[in-house]
C-alpha cells in the first residue's frame, strides 16, 4: 500500500500510471499457434488443449448429453441466483435497443439509422483460477437482444475435460447450445480464421489473460473486430466522510482477489479514514481464500488524500477507472464531476460485486485508462447501425443546388453530374 | 469492367475480394515519422510539411487573421450550401443524443447510462486531389453533438502554405478555431503524442491515404482509439428493372472519380440493361475532367447478373458495400434483405452524393467489408456511456443472496463479503 498526502495535480500522471503491459515478448508465440490453427485447424485445437489445458478432449462441440449432465451438478440456489441475474440484465440491456425514427431533414428528404445485429460473434469465457459464467451472461444476454444470428462461445475445458456445469446451466438458459471447449489463443484463432467445426466470426468478445490480449490483437489486425482493449481489472473508491470504512475495505479486496496486477485505488479528503480502512483490510483479509492474492495485488494499490471535492474528481477523471464506488448520500451529486468511468456504484450500499454479477448494468468495462474513450459492453456493441435516405422527386430539386454546388467545390464533377442529370 | 454472368453462391467470395492494403512494406516509413515526432515534435512538424507538402510554413496554428481572409475567399453559393448541410447535418445527427433513462431491474436496485463527449479528438481532414471541407462537417458537427470539449483538426496546407477557404469557412460556421497545418503520417503522429503546439487527444477520426490509415493503426497500438479501419471508397448499385440506366450510370462514375482504387459494384437481375448502362457509363465518362482516375476504377468494376432477388440481396450481404443504391420503387422493401451496408440509399432519385454532402447522414463510413461488424460516424462516436447504479438498504436486502451466491460459485468470496459485510 502506497499513500500520497496531498500530490500536487503535476504529479499525478506518474502517481497513477499503470503497470505496462509486456505483450511484445509473447508476440512469436501467439502468432505461431494463431498461424497453426489457421493452416490445420482443429486437428492443432485438441494437440493445443492437451499441451495448455493438459486434457485429451475427444469432442470439441459440447453436446446435448453434456448440456444435460450439467443440469444435474447445479444446485438449485445458484440456478435460482443465475435465473435472478438474467432477468436484472435483461431488463437493463433490453431498453437500450432502438427504434427507428425516420427525420425528415428538408422537405422529401428522409433519413434514419436502423440497428442491425451483427451476424456472427464469438464470445469467449477465460477459465483459469475461476469459471466465470457470469461473464457468459454478460456477454450472451446483449448478444441475444441485439438479434446477432450466430453465437458461437469458446471456453477451455476443466482438467476433466468438461465445461463447469454452471456455464453450461448459464448458456441453456439463454437458449445458446454452440460452445466449443477450447481457450486460449487457438480460440482466438478458430474464432478469427474459422476450422472444420467452429465457424469465423466477424467481431470477438471477452476477457482473458496476457496471451488471450495479444491474440485478439492480431484478429484485429486481420480484419476481426473485438469488444475493447483489455488490461487487468480496477476498482476506485471515492471514500467520503461518512463512509463506511469496513465496506471500502471490503470493497477493495474484492478487486484485489481477482489477480496479482489487479489494480486498487482510494481517493478521499479525508486523511483521517486512512487508518480505518487499513485496518479493516488486514482484518478481512485474513479471512479470504484468496490472500494470497489480494496480498499481492494490495502491495501495488494507492492512497490518495487530496485537497477537496473538486480534485478528488479531476484525480479520477485522469486516471479513468474500470470500477468507480463514490461512498456517501452525496454521490450522486460528487459523480455528475465524473467524465472517464466505466461503471460508477453510488452510495454506501452499491457494493462493486453487485454490478459484476447482477445489478443489471454490464461487467465487461474498459481498463487501462480506456475509459477516457470506450464504453462498457452493451447491446450497441453487437450491433451496426445502417443508415438510409429517401430522397422524392421534390426533395431532389430542394437538395441539388446544395449539393451540386459543394460537389463542384471540391472538385468532384462526376458527383454533381449525378445530380444533375436526374433533374 | 468485369461482368459475371449467374456465378453460383461459392463463387462469389473469391469473385468480391477486394485488393489487399499493401501496408506492411510501409510500417517503417510510417514508424519512422511517427516517432521523430514524438522525439522532436514540432520541429519536425515543420521539416516534414516542407518535405512532403512541399510548402515552408511560418505559423501550425491558423490564426484568426487566416479565418477572416478565407471569408472573403468564398463564394456566396458555396457559403450557402455549406449553411444548408450543416443545417441539414445538424438535424440528423442532433436526434442521436439519448437520454437518461432509470430503471428499476428490482426494488431498490437503480441503473442507468449516460452519454458523455469523448473529451479530447481529433480530426483528420485530407488534403490531396480534393479540398474535403465536406468531410470536416462530416466529423465536426456529430463532435460537437456529442459535447468533446477539446476539438482538435489538423489539415495539410495547399502550396501556398494556406488551408483551402472553404474548409476554414466550414470550420467558423461551426465554431472550431483549432486548425493546425499540418497531414499527412506527422498530423497522426502529433494527435498521438501531442507536441508543443499540438495537445494529444484519446480519438482521431478523419480518412486518408494508406500511411495516414497505417500511421492510424500504430496510433490504435499505442493506445489512442480510432474511428474505424479504412480502406478505398465502394459503391454498389442493385439495379432493378424499374431504373434509370442513365442514373446508375452517373452513380457508377461518381464512385469511380475518387481514386484509382475505387470500388465500383453493379448486381442485377435484368441482364438486359447492362449494355444499356456501360454505354451511359462511355457517354458521361467522357465529360468528365477526372476521367483518367474514374476510367482505371472502372477497368476494375464489376457486374454481377443473378437468378433472383434473394441471390442479389445475399451477394451483396456478402459484399457488405460501404454505400448501396437500391433503384426503383420498390427499393424499400428490397431493403429489408440487406444486413451488411454503411448507408443504403432508397430510389431513383436517392444519388450517392446526396448523402456524401448534404441528405444529413454521415459519409464517414465502413469500407473494405468492414460493414459487416462497424458502423459509421455518429454521435455515437464521440460519446463513452457510463453505467451507473444506486443499490438501497432495500436493494442490497433483494439482491444480497443472488450475488453472494454466485461470487462463492466463482470462488471470489471476497466479493461475497463486500455483501456480507453490509447486511
Amino acid at each position: 500500500m502506497k499513500t500520497y498526502l496531498y500530490p500536487t495535480p503535476a504529479e499525478w500522471a506518474t502517481l497513477l500510471e499503470r503497470p505496462s503491459l509486456q505483450l511484445n515478448n509473447i508476440t512469436n508465440t501467439v502468432q505461431t499457434i494463431m498461424q497453426a490453427v489457421k493452416a490445420f485447424g482443429d486437428a492443432k485445437l485438441f494437440e493445443y488443449t492437451q499441451q495448455f489445458d493438459g486434457v485429451a478432449i475427444t469432442n470439441l462441440k459440447v453436446t446435448d448429453q453434456e448440456f444435460i449432465d450439467a443440469d444435474l451438478l447445479v444446485d438449485d440456489s445458484l440456478k435460482l441466483a443465475i435465473q435472478t441475474a438474467i432477468k436484472n440484465i435483461t431488463t437493463f440491456h433490453a431498453k437500450q435497443q432502438t427504434t427507428i425514427e425516420k427525420i425528415e431533414t428538408m422537405p422529401g428528404v428522409e433519413c434514419w439509422r436502423k440497428a442491425v445485429g451483427i451476424d456472427k460473434v464469438g464470445l469467449y469465457i477465460p477459465g483459469g483460477t475461476a469459471p466465470l459464467f457470469s461473464t457468459l451472461l454478460m456477454l450472451a444476454i446483449p448478444a441475444k437482444i441485439a438479434g446477432c444470428k450466430e453465437i458461437i462461445v469458446t471456453t477451455p475445458p476443466q482438467k476433466n475435460g468438461n465445461i463447469h456445469p454452471a456455464i453450461l446451466f448459464a448458456a441453456k438458459e439463454l437458449g445458446i447450445n454452440t460452445i466449443f471447449k477450447v481457450g486460449g489463443v487457438q480460440a482466438i484463432a478458430a474464432l478469427t480464421y474459422g476450422t472444420e467445426s467452429i465457424n469465423k466470426v466477424y467481431k470477438i468478445f471477452g476477457p482473458g489473460n496476457q496471451y488471450v490480449t495479444m491474440a485478439k490483437q492480431l484478429a484485429l489486425q486481420d480484419g476481426v473486430a473485438i469488444d475493447m482493449p483489455a488490461g487487468p481489472s480496477e476498482v476506485c473508491v471515492w471514500a467520503t466522510k461518512d463512509c463506511n470504512t469496513s465496506f471500502v475495505a471490503a470493497d477493495l479486496l474484492s478487486q484485489a482477489e481477482h489477480g496479482i496486477d489487479s489494480q486498487v485505488i482510494l481517493v478521499t479528503t479525508q486523511e483521517a479514514i486512512l487508518a480505518d480502512i487499513k485496518n479493516h483490510i488486514q482484518t478481512q483479509l485474513a479471512l479470504l481464500p484468496r490472500a494470497a492474492i489480494a496480498t499481492v495485488a494490495l502491495e501495488n494499490s494507492k492512497y490518495f488524500v487530496v485537497e477537496n471535492d473538486k480534485e478528488a474528481a479531476e484525480l479520477i477523471n485522469e486516471y479513468a477507472p474500470e470500477h468507480l464506488i463514490i461512498t456517501g448520500e452525496h454521490a450522486t451529486t460528487l459523480a455528475e464531476s465524473i467524465t472517464n468511468a466505466g461503471s460508477i456504484f453510488l452510495g454506501n450500499f452499491s457494493a462493486e460485486s453487485i454490478g459484476d454479477y447482477a445489478s443489471g448494468t454490464n461487467h465487461t468495462l474498459p481498463t487501462n485508462g480506456y475509459a477516457k474513450m470506450y464504453s462498457g459492453v452493451s447491446v450497441d456493441s453487437f450491433v451496426k447501425k445502417i443508415t438510409y435516405q429517401k430522397i422524392s422527386n421534390i426533395g431532389l430539386q430542394n437538395i441539388a443546388s446544395t449539393v451540386i454546388t459543394m460537389a463542384e467545390a471540391e472538385g468532384l464533377q462526376a458527383h454533381a453530374n449525378a445530380l444533375k442529370i436526374r433533374l
